[in-house]
């Protein structure tokens, strides 16, 4: 009789991090505080910076397993079962009482100006587990900054394992400090960059951020592109011109986008500007996730 | 062997409008467009200016049915479950392909500044029926703006039958003009009364309808109390000061405590300010529903 070999499942990315669950109401004109007015369309769309870069990836061929959580809810399992649809594996998933992550994201096509209120209980992500097995598993391991304890833990298990570690974070928070020294990439909000640098410059931001964290540093700034500090070299990448609907998401799809490149073995320059043009063709739909492009709809963006 | 009798249901008050679902976001801080912005509680309620009156007066005792219709997404069937779970008889409502009435809207607790960005598929509400059986059934026939054609005939119906029909009118509409001429009251809101007048003072506005289209008027004027102007008798009737915290519905529950009052055969003196006590109760509450008070509270702000 045959033995059968049990092979653990091996991912490509492992991530930890808030998955959400966004309204996003598209402006019928110039929105006003303090009136009633009629929104041309409305949206319920997944999002979360790291639920949304793994979706990216799920959609460009790559094995992703996500840990988290969601409350208890009317939106809970929403959540869970979208990503799930998307590729993700949710296994890594937890429902706890109390409120998701969910936001209303007012949308202005005329401007690319956004405007989000957002709510969840933060109890819900206390407790959040990840098994070393399955981090070590993965190539790469993508954090945010919400859960800052398990992430730290999970950082050091992959350092060990010497995996790349990767965060994306977007206002500065005193605890994602000790997260930083453990990152080899830091692919952060020109937010972020200007409150723990004190630089209003993104190129000043990411060269601080490298000199004093040691990882790979880009601030992305939209439109703008996005800069990159490394050991051998600092460069700018323009962002793509493309007709924006809507840019929710855009950084985290960014995030997918290098994470992509980098697997791939590309170089930190081409995979800047493949994150560029996955975000760019992001932008294209409402909502953060609609929009993530093929691989084919990249490269022809690229090959422009 | 006994014949049985099939009594068909009669209700006190039958409504035909608008049910909606809103997501009510309580501001923490001075909400500015253009960034993002933590809430400081999320919530989820029911509205609709005829469903949350019909609402008001299930919780007062009273026998409502509803007519109405939903779009087929996820907010619909939980619209005529809330209604259903607070007392009120939705067989009148149908669910139709498209959106549902969904609104966001954002509390400031500090200055009771309301913003709401509200959406729908106007093409749900075409092709509402209402039996004229249960029309007639009925005391009272409250309606919005929103279905005018089915609105009219069922108000020809009810003043045939000698019944009483009210209309709540927050924005003028063109379509609402035929409907005035059938309505024994008129409670509309400052906005409207002003649109529909061109005058600007609530009592203005109020004398201007009743001596246009016959009915009583009521003009709604939030702290300020509101105006009537019926055959009799021309009144003002002070709001009663409460600790507000969301004034969403507080017009829809002043319907409510006004039917109750009419139904009961109170003087328009009496009934208006059972109104106003009614509506000021509710907004010791987040949401439209949820501070809908008890006869016992009512009674005991008008003792007072």
């Amino acid at each position: 009789m045959p033995t059968r070999i049990v092979v653990p499942q091996a991912y490509d990315v492992v991530g930890l991090g808030v998955a959400t669950l966004d309204f996003i109401g598209v402006a019928d004109g110039e929105p006003r505080l303090g009136i009633k007015q009629p929104l041309a369309h409305w949206i319920e769309a997944g999002g979360g910076p790291v639920a949304t870069a793994l979706v990216t990836l799920a959609r460009l061929g790559m094995r992703v397993y996500m840990a988290g959580a969601v409350g208890d809810d009317m939106y809970g399992q929403r959540i869970i079962t979208e990503l799930a649809q998307e590729g993700v594996c949710v296994d890594g998933f937890q429902v706890r009482p109390g409120s998701s992550h969910i936001a209303f994201a007012l949308a202005e096509p005329g401007s690319g100006r956004r405007t989000i209120w957002w709510h969840n209980d933060p109890s819900v992500f206390e407790g959040v587990t990840l098994s070393r097995e399955i981090v070590t598993s993965a190539r790469l391991l993508h954090l945010d900054t919400n859960m800052p304890d398990v992430a730290l833990t999970a950082a050091r298990w992959m350092q060990e394992a010497d995996g790349l570690v990767m965060i994306d974070a977007e206002r500065f928070k005193e605890s994602t400090l000790a997260l930083l020294p453990y990152c080899d990439l830091m692919i952060v909000s020109e937010r972020f960059g200007r409150e723990i640098s004190g630089e209003a410059a993104p190129d000043a931001a990411a060269r601080f951020l490298h000199a004093r964290y040691g990882g790979v540093a880009i601030v992305t700034a939209g439109e703008h592109g996005s800069w990159c500090v490394g050991p051998d070299e600092a460069f700018h990448t323009p962002a793509f011109t493309v007709d924006v609907h809507d840019t929710t998401g855009a950084g985290d799809v960014f995030h997918g986008g290098f994470i992509y490149g980098l697997l791939q073995g590309w170089s930190l320059r081409e995979t800047a500007r493949f994150a560029g043009a996955t975000a760019a063709l992001k932008c294209r739909a409402f909502g953060g996730r609609a929009g993530i492009p093929s691989l084919e709809e990249i490269n022809g963006l690229l090959a422009g």
